[in-house]
């Protein structure tokens, strides 16, 4: 199995930080604006994207499989592009300092393929995008995210 | 082992973007100001990272291990932190339309630990970094990268 890894410091309370993970409205503000569901442990939640013309180009589900209150969000997906289906994504964090750190990882991918490299990059710009929103209340969720290539 | 691994599309020719990893003038533009050495294969070049203050934080070399003109470039890290040490960067170009597309891996890493984590996201950001230089002329390289969290 293929794990992609993130970590980054973000200048805040963990409280902060799981709150942009675990609400609608946070997801919304960093990842995409398309996102709706149920928060709760069980839940799913969907997510959307769409580009700058409003035509979707990616739609997943998730499950909220564990959440423990400024320490970790764990979702798997259960629907979107076939390398992501029964995948993890996890979100760890832990107060250091100024900071909270989040540790990110997406795992258990089957191989590691262009896919995969396309999204470790665009997991990175969205863990900048997380660090932006609760530092400075603005985001770069989809369809304003950060471009990485031809595949968006 | 353990593989950080990306992709991103920089809109110029192959050829560009293969002169921005292959000279030290190049890797000045994107990763690090102080870059100096021999470009030459077999040749070590030697990358210093400093703080805004001009402190050292960090320096290694690599040895450049292969050098295909507009399409690989490879090296291996012979001094530097522990970790990274008979670790391998690749850089596999491929025009695709008005991209060229470029596979980044950081690859061989004994054991996937925060440090790893830390890595892969600035690894991302100098990605970005890299884009930026060849598309517009100016990137991000150290010390105006950008600060990720707590270890930099």
């Amino acid at each position: 199995m293929v794990d992609i890894i993130h970590r980054v410091g973000v200048r805040a309370s963990a409280s902060s930080v799981y709150t942009a993970l675990s609400t609608t409205d946070g997801i919304a503000g960093w990842w995409t604006k398309e996102t709706t569901g149920d928060t709760r442990i069980g839940g799913t939640l969907n997510v959307r994207f769409l580009a700058e013309s409003g035509q979707e180009i990616g739609s997943m589900n998730m499950e909220i499989v564990e959440l423990i209150p400024d320490k970790t969000v764990h979702w798997r997906f259960t629907s979107g592009p076939d390398e992501w289906i029964d995948t993890d994504v996890v979100f760890d964090l832990a107060e250091d300092g100024d900071y909270t750190i989040v540790l990110f990882s997406h795992k258990n991918w089957r191989e590691a393929i262009e896919f995969t490299a396309h999204c470790s990059m665009k997991w990175a710009t969205f863990m900048l995008s997380l660090k932006d929103l609760v530092e400075t209340g603005i985001g770069k969720p989809s369809p304003t995210d950060i471009k990485i290539d031809n595949w968006n």
